[in-house]
């Protein structure tokens, strides 16, 4: 039933060999790959406004040059992952174009700082698109939280039933949020120009002075809207071939887009001097006063909720990939390099959404929040590459690299600046969260990696003896609660495999033994029967004390064997109606460590009922 | 570790014969049995001011004729729980008395009943609890929920560690209550005497006009006065001996107690007219009213909340007592009646905690919506008890037996009658929830034993021929991941028991297989390796199919035996950095049925890793 269930959900698993056909084109690509980035727009433009809000109309007034500073180092990001993209055809996020050029340690720390991206991108998109639909509909502002983790479980088994798939259900917003937007940003730009700029009369008065700190914070802030746009150069594989040129292009049309988008909307709100209400984003502002609130409005409200829905799906894209490439090297759990039914990482997608999840209840819904954890550690694996593809250039010095490698410089500069900008401006608010994780995950990291080095150590079969010493057949003994048909599968088999079998009973109330003792003689008189008394009514203890002193006794370099008689319910919630003392035993038994050498066998009889 | 720390939390184990010792005198047993039976004046107070208030002065006059309407109620059931003592010594709780002498459908329903009257009592006595001491901190008032869990654990956490303990501990607030409110009552009552009665011009206006429904609902709210009345002749073997006579007296001298604080609060309240603010008490308005809002009040205040978090004491000793003698018949799992290592019910009382606290965050830690569950089961509980003694004393016919069988008929019609006003009158606000529940339960109990009858039948050897013919050594199958240490000691193991041994290797990628085949071959030429082809990355159902189809191709009667090398990490938290291949291996041929009559046995054989 639970198998019937997961098909239904996730669709029937895939063969391996279908691994390669699972490629996207441009268009998907762009659609499964771009969205956190343009949506970006919606969460930047919003902290640059209330950024500068509390400066008052002087405040308002540098919205669009931060717009258009951030503007440049967008353009300075998406140049470095162009040649990112051409340099690490195979797929070069951070974490490999780091390893690979600037060693191990670096290629770590941006790692973490892309999984900590990813994660964030994740919890922030999903906020901010419910508080994208909760400005339409104020009904729902209370219920953000609950909102925000059912898109969340729709995504998760979105992403889980595989990419290709994925793709297309995520083509649709993408667009729709494009035609939207582009279509207000022309109407708007119509009318600016028509109807000149307004005024910003009814902006709030000033509280805080306009000093450069003011400033730093809104750039700081607004930085999140270059979040994301390392996912194509990470996704390589995924393009259909020529995978270099397709990627390539499709980072060009998003970066225009991009570009395009932010600064609209930014320079519109100021021109068109809008002020956004409590309980109200600056975009639903900007919407509501270009086109009033009819479906127009609404088309805007949605189509931003969709897209900021669908951008949570950069990470799913990417968290998994980068978790994935981490645990081939041995430095994450190896679950998560595994590909699942439906030949995509399902356990990196399911880890991503239940910390995502957890984020947005700690955080209680809340952008704004979480907005401060955010940029810094973006910023600094964008440095972490663009520093490594100046090397990876110096080092192959093809044609032209002095200009390719000038190009990353200023990248690595630029984003350098923004890392110590953003870490300084948003420390107390939040960033120190990230700038702690990092080298808390980096350590992390390399204690894993040191546990599967030290298990290989101990697996390997490098100088063991060879193997020629004949075993005699062992000792066994059954614990028995009863005497009942489940015993004599158990008593059974163990004498099919040794002829030196006992059963022990353990006893909670002084008589209860002898009692047993009578139909056990009456069944199996050639099996010993050993009656243990319990005085603290414990099971555990006295069988594994009883154990002990038999292994002493005889002292043959061998541990018994337990014979467990175990039945097995009809149904599992029968379960919950019975003792689990065999699992209890077996448990005990597994973990305990005995003397070094030796082990001991647990052999499982099951006895199914049947209903 | 664990162990240390639950030593630490809960005490030490205790052996068996220590059982006998663990009785309480009856100054304890009054602490141990009577604090919900005191504290109910607290919430069915409020619920009497909260029920009349709406019918403003003239409906908060009748306040002293309802409380003396319930006194009298009071004084019925507790002659009839004084006689139940006297006609079950050994401990006759509702369950027992209906069960023996109405049947065993009726004393389900009083056991139903009396659960859930436990379970409202935990989860009503707490949250009254936090809103009497929010009522002098308000800054508590939005953190209900968190406060009532906390009480909740450390509750839990007493009643673990056994009976006697716990009686010492909740021996100081319950007397410290009676001390204070006495001392109050005579305080007020002097003082009304001096001043003679308020006036009730503060009361707010009257939103609907006094009918008889309005005084019935008041009635059935106020009725919550007498839950935990038959918590003693519940306990009885409790009590040092003489049991039955201790138990008596203790019953009459918490009846007086209940009488006096029920009627001198209610009185007090409408004859000095207090009447409450928003989130406060009545009793919190009485006392502050009476004492200014100085040490005096706190003390009155702390004394509520600490009684009332110890009555919840009251379910801990009750609840988990019949759910140990339902268990015993058979009618709950079996694990309810075991005794813990300090000798309680710890089963029981960690069921009583998870579905109190699961209560209280349902309904938000909000007394006054929990209130309309509880009368109804409470009452029903009293009506079927009663009605059993009559029949008890009618069979049993005794010197006096007209006088006991009088005494408990009246009692049995006065609280069946109010099983039905209640039942009527607080349904729609939540007295269905627990008319539904009742016969769900019932009919749960007779399928839990059910299912223990067909188990025993399932399980009994009768009829079963004599065990006499000799068995085979069985067919080995090692299903491995790789050539490595842990297979030195799982492949001798197989060989110890069997000369029919082979190795199968499940492969996700073409041609692994061969390449483990080379390094087996070496360290194991005499084991045969089959290689299974898995093109869906899956472990388990290829070997399932594969060992489905070696039992076909034999044919002999017996499934093939599968030993399965586990290495055990040093830390459990390793676990994470491991697939769990050997546990779902396990547990997939556990809960497999393949033929009927066949067993497959599993073998554990761990291989510990040393750090």
């Amino acid at each position: 039933m639970l198998s019937g269930i997961k098909h239904l959900l996730l669709g029937t698993p895939l063969p391996t060999h279908q691994l390669a056909h699972e490629r996207l084109n441009k268009l998907q690509a762009l659609a499964a790959f771009s969205p956190d980035a343009l949506s970006s727009i919606a969460y930047a433009n919003q902290e640059i406004y209330l950024g500068l809000v509390i400066a008052g109309s002087a405040g308002l007034a540098l919205s669009l040059p931060i717009g258009l500073a951030i503007t440049a180092l967008l353009v300075l990001v998406a140049l470095s992952y162009f040649q990112t993209i051409q340099g690490y055809p195979s797929g070069g996020g951070s974490y490999v174009v780091a390893r690979d050029n600037l060693g191990m340690v670096p290629g770590l720390v941006a790692a973490s700082a892309l999984l900590i991206g990813y994660l964030l991108t994740a919890a922030v998109s999903l906020t901010a698109g419910v508080e994208a639909i909760a400005s339409a509909f104020p009904a729902l502002w209370p219920h953000r939280v609950i909102v925000s983790l059912s898109l969340l479980v729709v995504i998760t088994l979105l992403n889980l039933r595989g990419l290709r798939e994925t793709g297309t259900v995520m083509a649709i917003p993408v667009y729709l949020f494009l035609f939207a937007y582009l279509s207000m940003l022309a109407y708007g730009a119509a009318r600016a120009f028509i109807d000149g700029p307004g005024s910003l009369t009814t902006a709030p008065l000033p509280s805080v002075p306009l000093t450069a700190f003011v400033v730093l914070h809104a750039f700081s802030a607004g930085c999140t809207a270059l979040t994301g746009i390392e996912a194509i150069s990470n996704g390589v594989p995924s393009f259909q071939p020529p995978e270099a040129k397709n990627a390539r292009r499709t980072l060009m049309v998003m970066t225009l887009l991009m570009a395009v988008l932010f600064v609209g909307s930014v320079g519109l709100t100021q021109i068109l001097a809008v002020v956004a209400g409590p309980q109200e984003t600056i975009l639903s502002a900007l919407a509501g006063g270009l086109l009033g609130r009819g479906p127009a409005y609404l088309l805007i409200q949605v189509s931003t909720t969709l897209i900021l829905t669908v951008a949570a799906n950069t990470s799913f894209a990417g968290f998994p990939r980068v978790a994935a490439l981490l645990a081939n090297d041995g430095f994450l759990p190896r679950q998560l390099s595994g590909l699942g039914d439906r030949l995509v990482f399902a356990n990196g997608i399911l880890l991503l959404a239940v910390t995502t999840g957890g984020l947005i209840i700690a955080f209680g819904g809340d952008t704004h929040a979480l907005i401060p954890l955010f940029a810094v550690g973006v910023f600094l694996a964008f440095t972490l590459s663009q520093t490594g593809m100046v090397v990876h250039w110096w080092r192959e010095r093809g044609r032209g690299w002095q200009l390719k490698a000038a190009l990353n410089g200023i990248g690595a500069l630029a984003t350098g600046m923004t890392v110590l900008i953003v870490g300084f401006s948003k420390f107390v608010e939040g960033a120190w969260i990230t700038i702690l994780l990092i080298p808390t995950l980096v350590a992390g990291f390399f204690q894993v990696r040191a546990h599967y080095h030290e298990v290989a150590r101990q697996l390997s079969l490098d100088g063991l003896a060879p193997l020629d010493k004949p075993t005699p057949s062992p000792r066994v003994i059954i614990p028995i609660s009863g005497v009942h048909r489940g015993m004599v599968d158990a008593v059974t088999y163990a004498q099919s495999i040794s002829s030196d079998v006992a059963a022990v009973y353990v006893e909670f109330e002084p008589g209860a033994g002898e009692r047993i003792r009578e139909k056990w003689e009456h069944w199996w008189p050639e099996v010993p029967l050993v009656i243990q008394p319990s005085p603290y009514r414990s099971t555990i203890g006295p069988l594994l004390d009883f154990l002990d002193e038999t292994d002493q006794q005889h002292d043959d370099g061998q541990l018994a064997t337990v014979v467990l008689p175990e039945f097995v319910p009809a149904r599992w919630w029968h379960g919950l109606l019975h003792n689990q003392t065999a699992w209890l035993i077996k448990t005990a038994l597994l973990y305990r460590r005995r003397h070094l050498g030796f082990q001991r066998a647990i052999i499982d009889v099951p006895h199914h009922l049947q209903r």
